[in-house]
Formats: C-alpha cells, sequence, structure tokens
C-alpha cells in the first residue's frame, strides 16, 4: 500500500494537505552554506523584492511562522492595549486563537456577530463606541478576513467602503488573508486590488494553507506602521534564525504564479463539490462558495457516516452543519468520489 | 561561482548553516497525502514514542518553532506571573530574547552574574528571597543552559547539586538545552543522563542549531507539569499547523545517531581551533572550550581585518573578546584555513 | 452660598455622593498611633471578623481600592489566560473597565447579549464552547452581577440556577456586587443568602457606592481559591499601605446595619422617582426599577433640558435612554423636585 | 489604656503611622454634595493648580491609589514592552513590586547593582546594552530614586548629570518620589529644583508616606508624554471614583507648607537618631542619614531584643543591617527612649 493510501485526501482542512513539490525543491535548492541568519541573507532580501513587486515598493514584509502569528504581530503594530479592535464574532483571531491576540496584545477583541463573515461600514460604526471616554476600550483597528471563515468573499467596493469607513474614524485597517490567494483568484484580480489599492494598511499575507510547508509574511502597505514590528516580532517568539528557509517558500509562491495556480485549483475543486453536492435532497448549502470551501447543513446521521469515509468538520454542531475544504492538491476524483458518496448517503439518511 | 562560494561557512553562529541532508530528506518523505493538522499525526505520534525511547517512556514532548518559544512555553508550565526565575545573567532567555520571558510570562527574571554562564547552588541560595513575602515576586523556578552560552558544560554532578537545591526550594528546574546535544556527547554520556537522571523537570530540547531547519522541542520529564501546555502553546503561537515537517526533522536526528555526529563533529571543530590558536601570541581564550564554541580576547585592529574575511561575532565589545562558533558542516579546512589567519593577523596586530 | 448648593445631588451616578458622616467618623477613631501596614492590623482583623460573621466563618476577604481592582483581582484567582469569563456584554468588566480585565488577566471576556443585564443557564451553556481544544479559549469563569448595570435583579433561584450550570460545567461563579447591598435589601434577604448560600464562588463586595469613601472587597466563600490572593492583590497594584483607613470604612458600613438603611433608602429613592415618572407621557421606563436605578427613553430634546438642571448620563444615546441613579443621600425633595421637572419638560417635548 | 498606647510608635515604616489631622479635617470639609466622579471635580481641579504653582504652569497630573500604582502609571506611559527600564537592583520597582512592573508594562527592567541606591551616569552607559538589536530590550527609561530606599538623596548636580546622559542617550527620566519631600527639604530646595529643573521628565510623587491617608500623583513635566495617561490609569486600575477624596489631601499638604513642616520633622527625628546612636559600640552606620530612614549593622541578638520593644525590619538579614524610618509623628521622646535602649541593649550583646 502506498503512502498515499495510508493518508487519503479529504476536506477536512486545507493545512491537512502537504507542501507543493516545487516549494520544497526551493527550499532544498537553498539549503547551501552559511547565510546570516534571523532574516538579513539575500534569499530573504529577494523574496521580499519579489513582494514589493507584487504589492507595491514602498511595502515592508516581515515573515513569521504561522498564521496567529502572523495576525497578533500585525495587530501589535497597530494598537496599544487600551485600544481594541473590532472584528467578526468567527473571525480566526477571536474564534481559532485561544485568545493569543488578547494575551498578547492586552486588548480587548469587540467582536460582532457577522451572518456571512462579513463586517460591514454599518456594523464598524456601530461598533465604534467610547472613543474619548476613558472607561471604554478605545477603538483602533478593524481587522477584517479575505476569504471569510466562511468561504465568502469581500468584493474590492466592500473592502473600500470599510475601509473608508475604518480611516475616516481615524481607524486603520487589518485583513487577515490567510486565504487571501483564493480570495484573489476568485475576485479575479491581483492580491494588491484588493489589499493596497483597496485601503488596507496591514495584511497577513497567509501562505501555509496554499501549498508552502509553514510561513505567512505580515505586509505593511504603510511602512510608518511597521517602525516597531522588528521588536514585536522577536518578542512575540516569531522570528526564525534559519529564515531562508522560511522566505524562499514564498519565492516558490510567486515564481511561475504558482500562488495563483494553487488557489485557482481549489478554489475550482471547491466550485466542482458545490455544483456536484447542491441539488441533493438533504443538502442544503448555507454560505456562498466563493473560495475554497463549501459550508452545508445535513442530516447528523448523515454526518457520522460520511466522516467514516473522509476527514471532515463539522462547524456548527447545533445546526448539524459541516465544512468541506479544498486544497492545492484536491483532485477532480476526490471531489467526483466523495460527491457520489453524498450522493448515496445524505437521501437515504432522510 | 558555486553557490556555495557564495555562502563560505563563518564562525558566527551554528544557525548560520542550512539543514543537513538527512533532515531534508526525511521532509521530503513525509511530504504525501493528508494528515491530521497540528500534531495529531502520526509522524509526530511516532517521533514522540523516539523521544521515550531516548529520554523515559513518561515524557511528554510539545514541538515549537523556535528556541525562545520552546523557553517560554516550557517557563510559561511551571510559573505564574508573581513568581520568578532564577538564570544567569547572560542566559539566553536574561539576554538575547527581547524580553519574551517577561511580556509573555508577565514574571521577573531574576539574574544573577556568572563569570563563567554557570550558576551554582549557592548562587540560587542567594537568589532565594522573599517567599511567602507578598511585596517580593516568589521564587519558583531555575533555570539553566546545557552547555552554556558561554560554550562551558555542567558536569552531571553539577547538575544534580543543582536539582537538589533546587527542590529542596520547592522550585521546578528548566534547563535550556539550545546545544544539549553538544553537551552530552562532550559528557560522554546520553541526553537523559544530564537531563532526567540529573534532576531537570522540564527541557528545551534544541534541534536548530544541530543541524534542523527549525524546530524545538518542550519536554517534561515530570508529565504533570504539561497539563496546560497544550493551551499554553497554541495561546504562545508556537502551534505548527503542518506539524509533521517539524516533527520528523527530530526523527532524522534520532535516526543513526545523526544527533550525536553532528554535535560530536561540531565540538571536534571547537577543539580543533582551540587547539590551533591558543598558543597564538595575542590570543587568550577566555572559557574553557566544552562544546561548539571558542571564546577569545584579541586585539581590536584583529578582530576588523579577521572579519572581513570569515563572518563572527564579537561579544563583548567592552573587552575585545570574540565567540568562534563551530556548526555541524564546519569543515577541517575551514579550521586550519582561519587559524592560519589569525596567527597571521593577530601577532601583526600586537 | 453653601458649598451643599455649590455641590447639589443629582442623578448622575452613586458615586457622585460623598462619604456617610459614620463612616468618617470612624476613619478618624482609628487615626491614632501606629500599626502594622499593608493589612496586618487589629482594624483589617476586625473587619474580617465582621465579614465572617456576616457571610460565613470561612470566608476570605481582601480589601482592595475600587471596583475594577475588586473584579480583576477576584477574576484573576479563579483562571489562567487560556481560560476565559463568560458574562453579560453590558457587564462592568465587559464594558466599563477600558480592558484592564483582558489587560491583566490575559483572558478572553465572552460576553453575550443580554436585554435586561441577566445571563441565564442556557445562555451560558450557549457560550460554552470549545472546551478541551487547544484552539478555544477554555470557559472557566461565570461572571455576573447583582444588582445589575440595568437596575435589574436576580432572584435567589436565579443565581442557583447559574450556580448550579455553572459547577456542573466546571466553572467558577463570580459575582460583581457593586451594588450586593441594594440587592439584598431589595430581595428581603441576607447577603449570604443570595451570594454564598446560592452557590456563589467569589464576591467582589462593593462599598463606595454605598456610602464609603472607596473600598471594596473580594470575598471568597471557598477559602482554596483564595490561596494566590496575597500575591495577585499586590502584583495588581491594590494593596494599599495604611489599609485602617480602608478596612474600617466596612466596619462603619456594618455597624448599626448602615449597609442596609443606605441601601434601603437608595432603593425606595428609585421606587419613588419610578412611581412619580411612570406616567408622564413621553417617559417610557425601558428596566424593572429593582434597585437604585431607573432606566427611561425620553425625547431626545426632553434630555438635554433636564441636564441643564440636574446631572445625569445618556445610557444609550441611539435609543435615547437615559439612567437616573439614586444614592444614600439622595433625598425626597430631590426626588420631587426632579420629578416634577420631568413632568413639565418631557411632556412639552412631545 | 488609650489607644495611642495600644498602638505604639515605632521605626518600622513610615507607612505606619496614621493621617495628620490637617488632612483627615479638609477630607471631611469636602464632604458635601455631589461632584462629578472620577477626577472631574472642582477640587481635585484645583489641586492640580497647586501643583502647578509648586511645579511649572505646564505640568500633568495625575492621581493614583499607592507607590506602585504611580510607578506602573508612570512607566507605562514613557515605554513600550519591548523596551526596559534601567533601574538600581534595590528600588522599589523592582524589588518591594512584587513584579508589578514586568506584569502590566510587559517589559524587563534593567536592574544595575548600587551600594547605596543611586545610579550614576556610569553605570546608566553600561546598563545601556543592544540599542536596535532585535534580540535585545530596548533601552528607554531610567527610573531613579529620590531619596532612595537606602535614605540617600542625590544631589541636584547628581539628578542633572543623569538626566543628561539619559537624554543623550534617546530615553526618558522618571523619578520614584515616594519620599520627595523628605529629600527637598534634607536638599534645602523647593521640589521643583530637583525634579523639573533638574531634567526629571516623570515623578511619581509621593503622599502616603508623608501623613497622607492614601494618595500619589504623577506628575509629567513634559505634558506630551501624558498623552496616554487616562487610559493607562483606568485600564491599570487606578483611576478613583470618589477622586476629591484622594486630591484634596494632596491640596491639605501644601497649605501652610505642611509636606515641608511634615518632612522636616521626620529627617529631624532621624537626625537625632543617628546622632544618638552613631556613637554606642555595637552600632554600624551602613548609609548617609539624608532623608528619614537610618541604617545600621547590629548584632543579632540585639536586634531581635530591640524588635520586642519596637516594631522595625531587618533590611539585610544576611549583615544583620537594619533599617529605622522616621515618620511625620515621630517624637523627640520616642527618638529619646529608643536610643536609650539601644545604648543599653546593644554593647551588651558584643
Amino acid at each position: 500500500m502506498s503512502q498515499s493510501n495510508t493518508h487519503p485526501r479529504g476536506f477536512a482542512s486545507d493545512n491537512y494537505a502537504g507542501v507543493h513539490p516545487d516549494v520544497l525543491a526551493k527550499m532544498a535548492e537553498v539549503n547551501v552554506g552559511h547565510v546570516v541568519s534571523y532574516g538579513d541573507d539575500p534569499y530573504t532580501a529577494e523574496t521580499v523584492e519579489r513582494f514589493r513587486a507584487l504589492l507595491g515598493e514602498q511595502v515592508e514584509v516581515f515573515f513569521v511562522f504561522n498564521g496567529t502569528g502572523a495576525n497578533v504581530t500585525a495587530l501589535q503594530s497597530l494598537l496599544r492595549p487600551w485600544q481594541n479592535v473590532i472584528c467578526s464574532q468567527n473571525s480566526h483571531i477571536n474564534w481559532d486563537e485561544c485568545g493569543a491576540p488578547e494575551r498578547f496584545l492586552g486588548s480587548k477583541l469587540w467582536d460582532v456577530p457577522t451572518p456571512d463573515g462579513k463586517l460591514t461600514p454599518t456594523m464598524i460604526r456601530d461598533a465604534y463606541i467610547g472613543r474619548g471616554d476613558v472607561h471604554h476600550v478605545q477603538p483602533k483597528v478593524v481587522s477584517i478576513t479575505q476569504s471569510t471563515e466562511l468561504g465568502t468573499l469581500y468584493s474590492i467596493d466592500e473592502v473600500k467602503a470599510i475601509a473608508d469607513t475604518t480611516h475616516e474614524l481615524d481607524m486603520h485597517l487589518h485583513m487577515d488573508g490567510a486565504r487571501i490567494s483564493n480570495a484573489a483568484v476568485s475576485l479575479g484580480v491581483e492580491i494588491r486590488e484588493t489589499t493596497a489599492d483597496a485601503g488596507v494598511d496591514v495584511l497577513s499575507f497567509g501562505g501555509t494553507k496554499n501549498g508552502l510547508m509553514g510561513g505567512e509574511a505580515v505586509v505593511y502597505f504603510r511602512p510608518e506602521l511597521a517602525e516597531n514590528t522588528p521588536f514585536i516580532r522577536k518578542q512575540g517568539m516569531q522570528l526564525s534564525s534559519k529564515m531562508r528557509f522560511i522566505s524562499v517558500q514564498f519565492l516558490a509562491l510567486f515564481e511561475n504564479d504558482l500562488w495563483r495556480h494553487n488557489a485557482a485549483h481549489a478554489n475550482a475543486m471547491a466550485q466542482r463539490l458545490h455544483e456536484a453536492v447542491v441539488g441533493i435532497p438533504g443538502v442544503t448549502i448555507t454560505q456562498k462558495v466563493q473560495a475554497n470551501g463549501v459550508f452545508a447543513v445535513l442530516p447528523q446521521q448523515a454526518i457520522a457516516k460520511l466522516q467514516e469515509a473522509y476527514p471532515f468538520y463539522a462547524w456548527d454542531e447545533a445546526r448539524s452543519e459541516v465544512r468541506w475544504m479544498c486544497s492545492w492538491d484536491t483532485t477532480e476524483d476526490d471531489i467526483d468520489a466523495f460527491a457520489r458518496l453524498v450522493a448515496e448517503v445524505v437521501p437515504a439518511s432522510l
């Protein structure tokens, strides 16, 4: 039995996948000789230049280990402990980071319920409370996720409207772009169009979910906001000594548009899955399928049965809602086989 | 010109080196299919078993990204914010982590000057101040480094004496083992003899400086101390999603005794360097050469001249003391060429 | 003009009031000679005994400076940073403490919208999310406020039901009792009946809003939870050196049932105000009047007009809802004069 | 037996003393009617004006509860978590605040051994390490204590030299003035001469040890440094609701030069004690007596014997060094009686 059979692909998470071969090859390629540690090496410098070519000559880039590290590093550079972050209740920073933002920032997250994972200017204005009142945490940062935890997208105009509101209220706009490539590809735009050009101040640029081994980048579109980031990253335990092996993963991602291909593929697989299951009796799709995830409500017994064959997560157990994530290595056969099983199992559970 | 010539090996740090080929090969080998993320994968489980075989069946192991992350995660599981850590002034936690321990632990480091980087039972007793007095931080953890930041070693008896004192005073003993392999090899013992068997409670087991790409392990010899570590690691931004690529680096390190060979080689290179330069007029060796580093005082002009040819760091500029580190990939030719240059440059600077 | 006229009583807050004369007299009475500082004095010991007589022989009592200090000290003894506090969105800890809990605890507050300021067992169960999941903060404390920020009360049965749910889920129950005396008096019970006897684990026992100069007490009904509190209080900047002058304020409060008289009076004034305004056209009472506050929606222009004569706060400007607080020194004349003005101004603004 | 006999005056601490009657009278005087809480009252405004008259028209003043609160509030406004505070090892912030600075600031205190409690420009330069190096905490604040914990004084020229060095190195100068009145009186100068005029940026202005009930002030000589202090104070649990009762204590202190009389008296009593005991065989005075404390080494048995009659603290048990503190209410008879006992007990213990 091949190892591939031992570890079959499911729909649990885009981080169950391995590393794209081009990424691994690039890491091996730079494994020669000694270079300065902690990021002062030529490979990291070259990668930063690639980011600048992609996102703007002025951007400042800091590589970190993981998504939580990226978000916390970004936020820490934008606020002080008595200031808060306005975010969606189901944002990763609020729901899935074990309180790392509160712990490290010392700040309150002011979370807002959002049916589709998306903040709006109205929600932001409603959450903008107590500026100047010492008893209330001071609104200072808006954080949005692109694409969202629910697989939905902000249009460019939606991001712009949020950026305008945020800046009008003298706040900064952070974007958690753990899946920014999926978003840009789905919108049919370059990444800078949905980030820098739309008014985002700081971006957590995700790599791990798009075929890297492990690496994220904090990208500052307003470089003056990065003034303290070298110290924030180090104190935040996010500074890698053999940095070249993180930075060059992004180099591989930018060569031959790998970022675009990987993301487009994952998105396409989600679309294929969506189309294959949307008409099956007993399957209710709960969110627009705009990136690489499909959310659906199924009969409870069907969920258990499907999970015996394919790993995936219940998203909201109370509603028997599930999340199916596609990744860069999901195949059409994977989708088709799974969809056949859904078609078999779900109607039979009604 | 080959890349190897572009990035010649110097003596700046053991983290200027790349990754041992066996480690990279193992990472490529596990890059197949999907596995559960965040450490619930079979490769990580296998690696933990290897740790248990090496260090004791009861040990609990948590992989993290870097040395600061390992130390802070370990310490956080041992104390509360009103308790302190007794450590050497030149320990990595006190000197080189940009205040990460204070920031994340909220605790004071009670640092003690040590001429050779080594704490003693007497120093610990002198620093054990104010237990029960609410005005004073409460002594709770002793942290020692093996081998030390100054390239020196604790003998097994010295570790045991410290452990006895520490435990007698109702404190925990943490060992920063960023170079634990170099220490064990130099002492001619197994790692468990200078850790678990000597009374260490929690070990930061270093990998990155011994040929890994990036990965450290927090090892609990008393598993009850690890009760909260899963949450500490996650909240501390040290939980990797594609964990297999960190854990299997250690798997490679344990296969064919790679950890031992790498460390023994680095140590031998330091000895070779020591022997080659100790008699050179103008070179004063300042610390015992017991691991993979050589510390020396040189004439100031000689330092600048040598640094033009080989990267290395001034350790204490006021004293014109330098640090020369050897790594798993330092060659005898590297040493010999450098020693020749020292012999040429230093006496001429007197 | 007398100073009393310079500082007329309004309805802004029960902390606009001064100190009850008996409290000031007691403070003067103990201003003799030297006593041990930081709480090891006989007056503080005597006060603790009074607390024990009132609330149970086993209770541990720690005096602190203010309400935020009491709440944070209490919570800090109940959780670790990766654990959370389930509370009402409009609780004082969530809304009015400038993020002090997040900053000092490093923990997330998991706030729940509550129309009347009161949590229910169902809300608590819904907020009890992710126990054992490292990605999610761990539910550990439920915090309720008695009487609430909205002037409402938990019945004893309601507190008991919350305590049962809380303990069943292996959590601790904290009560913010900034107005605990008002609550007990309104319920017609002893304080211990709505705290210790109803299952509360730790109480922030308020004094300042009930006629003290400044002083709150953290009361542990389960003394084992207080093990670390001496250090938490000191590190939390809440340990007074000349402690006798805080503790004896409570002594005065307990003598001659002053706590009961002050609270009963403030409650009665709120009732009197309620009765006087409830029928006025244009005045809509928005919350049950169960303690010493009255909440009402008024025409916007009326609010401004009334505030010219009497200080009080808009509670929710968007709804033009106001809060009128009564205190230990509010007089029947104050109420009657204000109610007359409301009757004059509000209907005219319609 | 009078209460005064029940609580005899000893030499343990200047915070064992009670409140000066003028202070208590002033507190009673303002206990009329309602005023705005949290410091927006006319009494607090008047007190701030008195501070400005004394220390400079531009100063910003924030009242807090205690000395730890003052120091932490002041420091928090001067640095970020990756920056450090250079201070004496035996400074109150380093030794006696249970780690409150590290906990709240998230910063490292870089403490320096000082035989007499006094930093020097050379010590500061030696401790100014690693500016710009991300691995090292960044030097940002120098904190000195006037008078020191060892009863010694900085001359005005010494403060100026420290201020010059501090500012030259782009750092801020904080002064812990828990006993600033004792210092100014002993130097024979106005408080502003040893603070603002000497280059201090922020002062913790102590009141409690000089006859207040409980109250300290954070005074900013450069008002731009106070920009965030309203939020820092609130989030730091140091904002009093019935603020008038803290601020007017200082009003009383400034009326009729009470601050000067109290401090001068305490200093004179320390001088009287010093003169009375300095020649007694077996008594070795260990520090200059420049404020209100006397430090001496005595035979161990004598210490125990003296403590039976008068409370005071062993300062350094290893050296059998004691601290005798005088306060605003110490009498000449107290001194003379104690000195007689010393003369009786100590020589007999030799």
